[in-house]
């Protein structure tokens, strides 16, 4: 049962990463936070069943599992990822896509490897009622972590696959630091609809971190400007929950129940007339 | 005079920073390399009546003045800007556009201003024979330095401002290093044709530097795909140099002479027979 005012909240478990699976779910229901997002490590650490059975006993909602992807590395599993959401009951399975490959820089050549891939894997997630929702990362990703840099561009693998298998299991997970800086992200988001799978809400912090990867922030301490996008997203209809997933050191090292209390803090302030 | 595979190549003073504009032109000179990008504190450093006569008076090609903009920041005096770059003969005169106003997360607005900015400016300019090339900056300097973020968007404001001046002197310089990410890149390269007035070149070094604005490298040392930006730029017709543009602290501590070595060697490697 959520508190007043935090109805549309759900805290991704790397937010508050030093929690077992076990502890992140304590934790929101005493904080009245309705909704979790799991990662597969976490999961694979408390055991698949169990996880599910704890879940589903809570009563949380589950926003997102994170993640499968990197179609460009041969090695990922996504079948089992996608096995994994459908016994979570997770709203949808995040896909990061994966950089370009060791020494190479042929990026369209990378990008065709992920609609591939996704189209692979779209059907086999349809049958078992999975949705895919593929993450487009900040442009500073894109050698690394993500050849999808913008939601125009997933939603333009979206409409491939979809055109491609006859499956509408395929959408995005949009994430406010990743996007934010886009000239077209309102106008995409409009075209989304019903797509956004999952919403991710956390700030973008200035100066860059030497590690880019931890320069997040709660919501209101960026310049990201979430308030502008949830209310984009939530003129799409969405209905769904307002995930907070942060990576830096600083809220890693803050006691998890303080974190929530923050977060909570943050999405009332922020967001909680919005959206 | 240019030295054999060396035609279109030009030496952006930063890349060769601790040379004053003296130094440059000889370094040039004796390297063979025919054009010269300048900036406008080793201008200022040289004074502008030395600088226009010791430039006219070598023979190379002034392939950008860098840099107006930063419409953000009320300081900035660019139609000072423009009458150096008219005093200088500089094919273009780089705008960077500036970031958020400090402490505001309004982007649209920001955006605004830049667009208000460049339609005041470009008559101006126009009328002293002065091309204006907005630059695109990676989107991981959207905050503080640029607000435009891609060649789309830009040629979106050089349409705008035409629209609404009647002038046609407002175009884009083009940053491999800023832009090789995107996935709209070759569309838009077309699009742009005639626009692109300035081609710089720097390699998208990996990981991302402690300080994002020094992750540059040579041609080839990184993951930008130059080669295959150069190519659709040659199919727009574009007869320009291409100007080496690379700030980096090795770099920087390189003897200026060895840095233009190595630029050359790249440049026949990679682009010669390309652009």
């Amino acid at each position: 049962v959520a508190d007043p005012g935090l109805e549309r909240l759900s805290l991704n478990m790397w937010t508050t990463r030093r929690w077992s699976l076990p502890e992140a779910v304590d934790g929101c229901l005493r904080a009245g936070i309705p909704g979790i997002g799991l990662w597969r490590e976490k999961v694979a650490e408390t055991g698949l069943e169990s996880a599910a059975r704890l879940v589903a006993g809570s009563g949380l909602t589950v926003t997102s599992l994170c993640r499968g992807g990197f179609f460009t590395d041969a090695t990922t599993d996504n079948r089992r990822a996608v096995d994994e959401a459908a016994a979570l009951g997770a709203q949808a399975l995040v896909l990061v896509t994966g950089g370009l490959p060791s020494g190479r820089t042929d990026l369209p050549a990378a990008r065709r490897t992920v609609t591939t891939g996704i189209a692979e894997l779209a059907p086999y997630a349809a049958e078992r009622g999975v949705r895919l929702a593929i993450e487009p990362l900040h442009p500073m990703f894109c050698a690394d972590r993500s050849v999808v840099s913008t939601l125009g561009q997933a939603l333009d693998i979206a409409d491939e696959v979809t055109a491609e298998t006859g499956r509408d299991n395929v959408g995005v997970c949009l994430d406010t630091y990743h996007v934010w800086w886009d000239p077209q992200v309102l106008a995409q988001i409009d075209r989304a609809g019903p797509r956004i799978y999952a919403f991710q809400v956390c700030d973008f912090l200035m100066p860059i971190t030497a590690d880019p990867l931890l320069g997040r922030g709660h919501v209101g301490d960026g310049v990201a400007g979430i308030p502008a996008l949830a209310r984009a997203v939530a003129a799409t209809g969405y209905r769904g929950l307002v995930e907070v997933e942060i990576f830096n050191a600083d809220v890693w090292a803050t006691p998890g129940d303080q974190t929530l209390v923050t977060m909570a803090e943050r999405h009332r302030a922020h967001l909680a007339g919005i959206i």
